[in-house]
């Protein structure tokens, strides 16, 4: 099937409006209603969870809701499930869509079969138009989504010997501005920063994303905290523009099923070394980036402490995909590969 | 002064005199001795401690050493005191040079001091004729006459997480087979490959330089170990094709200045963790080599042990020259640096 220039353009217009929604537990979506000589007829986007999906708004804006032979061009594929609102195959099936253009494949299982429901009433279905540009929409969503979690990137700052601090439990500046830079901006691209209570309890955190000259990202993470022991209530996380998130327990995979549950796709885990060293153990590090500062420490104040490694055989092994050198420092960025045999 | 097409010329064939002499506690140096017209009439090169200089090699085979009108053309700036062989500066004088070139000043405070001499005497001089060529031949004799000791390279291998092992000792293969290749590469071309005894006792290591099919480098380095206990009279040491060096003792500079008067220019510090760390913390180690395996091992076996850092001001700051991919492991090559105070 061939997609002509004005369903490309209305593609891209799609795009622009599912970028006005929300990011969190629903995905963004746009949908725009062309008629059959190529003029935008309707749009709509979605506005997050309990509101109408994409294609609902916008059929909402025509003229006693009659789409009679007018195509649907969306980035998601039109959902199949009986949600808060109803599944959107049907309502367009209703209005009388005759041609429909998506960009992404539903991965939820639930959701999906949209499709395969709309071609077999008839309907013109092309999936997959400018599907890399809609995935690089949705990444945080479909990872999730695949996941069942949020994404977890796991980061430590350390000697180059792999000490988080010398042993009087100084640390200040191991690394240099540009990786602590590079850290705030990763930060502020994550939904929510992750710390134990033994880093809140030793470093009072503010758990901001700030810019060089101390200013506040535009966006912010929201702070969540994990461990048993309760947070001081003069803590500086509670002057956070986001409301923390105190998760009063231990249970990782419970954590992250909460923090998927209020809409985060991604967290940055920041420490300190009990709790980094518990993501890996759990298997729970998507991402790892391991902050290296040029010098030796020695000493007894690891980064990573124990990860119930206990023979060379079960190492936890990364593959190693990106090295940056930020000022002096070097970032390694790793992620897990499949366990191998030791080369020979 | 400008330096002919032949001279140039000779200072090529004196390199490669210079070539055939040992690598030891003595400069590898050649010399050609040119009549005015450009022909080689004399070469010479020194042999090693106790044998004629390169001057004085190429004088003799001169038919009654009379050098009159002859220029000579020498690696290193002629020296200038008396040792075993006499200054070679009056050599030149008294066989009657007219005409001195040579590639690189003589470093050391008691032999330099040639070239004015010879200058002094009316003698045309020309210094620093091909002076990076000359230093590169010379640099492993230079560095150690700069710092009156052996050029010190710490290596050591460790997981991302500065692990040396796992919990249970086990540690094979942790680095892949491309840095392992890169390792023996490195040994055979040090003058010596320095172990604790505690490696020794743990490992009973070879200490050859071997090529990834298993045959021996041509050139190997010297096995040393260092510390106090027994090294076991059947340690797979002995078999090294040279004699192994056993300090018995744990005082780093007096076994640096014992290697360095049996010619040793170089040394790789392979471990294990113990020695590392101390040659670290003595200050002794002129480059640092840290194969990281992208590996996460958590636990107690540390690639570093203590380095006297008791604070982070006093971190042993480092600069990383390079860093290399090999295989799936990284190479960083660090050198100290300068203390600084901490960025802000
Ligand atoms: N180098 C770096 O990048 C970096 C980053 C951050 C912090 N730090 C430093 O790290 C130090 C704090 O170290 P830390 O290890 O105590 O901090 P932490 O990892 O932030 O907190 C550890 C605490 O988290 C709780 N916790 C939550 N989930 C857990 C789980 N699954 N397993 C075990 N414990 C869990 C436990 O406390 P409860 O008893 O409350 O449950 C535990 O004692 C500070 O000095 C800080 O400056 C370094
Ligand atoms: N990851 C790596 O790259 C690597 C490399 C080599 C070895 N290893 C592993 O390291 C383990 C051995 O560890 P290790 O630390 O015992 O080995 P080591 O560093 O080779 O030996 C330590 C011993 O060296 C002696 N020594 C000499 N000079 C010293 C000084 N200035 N200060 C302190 N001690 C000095 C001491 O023994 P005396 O009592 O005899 O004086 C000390 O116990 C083995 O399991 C081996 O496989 C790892």
């Amino acid at each position: 099937m061939t997609v002509s220039e004005a369903e490309n353009a209305a593609m891209s217009r799609a795009f622009e409006l599912a970028a006005r929604g929300p990011r969190g537990i629903n995905p963004q979506v746009g949908a725009v209603l062309l008629s059959p000589d190529g003029r935008i007829v309707a749009e709509g986007w979605h506005r997050g969870a309990g509101t109408p999906h994409a294609e609902v708004d916008a059929l909402s804006h025509l003229d006693g809701g009659d789409a009679s032979g007018l195509t649907a061009v969306v980035t998601l594929e039109p959902c199949n499930h009986r949600g808060r609102t109803g599944p959107c195959a049907v309502a367009l099936l209703e209005a009388g869509v005759s041609r429909v253009l998506y960009a992404v494949d539903d991965p939820n299982p639930v959701a999906g079969g949209g499709a395969e429901r709309l071609a077999e009433a008839g309907v013109e279905v092309a999936a997959g138009v400018r599907r890399s540009d809609g995935e690089t929409l949705l990444d945080g969503w479909l990872t999730a989504t695949r996941l069942g979690r949020p994404r977890v990137t796991v980061k430590w700052a350390q000697s180059l010997d792999g000490r988080a601090a010398a042993d009087d439990g100084t640390s200040q500046w191991i690394t240099g501005e540009v990786a602590r830079a590079d850290v705030h901006r990763r930060r502020a691209q994550a939904d929510a920063i992750v710390v134990g209570t033994g880093t809140v309890l030793a470093d009072d955190p503010s758990l901001t994303a700030r810019t060089p000259d101390g200013s506040l990202y535009p966006t912010q993470p929201v702070p969540v905290v994990i461990g048993r022991r309760e947070v001081p209530a003069d803590a500086a996380l509670f002057r956070h523009p986001k409301t923390p998130v105190l998760a009063g327990g231990r249970d990782l995979p419970e954590v992250l099923r909460d923090l998927h549950g209020r809409g985060i796709q991604s967290v940055f885990v920041e420490g300190g070394p009990t709790l980094a060293s518990a993501f890996v153990t759990a298997g729970l590090a998507d991402e790892v980036l391991v902050y290296l500062a040029p010098v030796l420490l020695g000493g007894g104040r690891l980064a990573v402490t124990d990860l119930g490694v206990t023979t060379i055989a079960d190492a936890r092994r990364l593959s190693v995909t990106d090295v940056q050198h930020l000022g002096d420092d070097l970032l390694v960025i790793a992620h897990p590969s499949p366990l191998v045999e030791g080369a020979s």
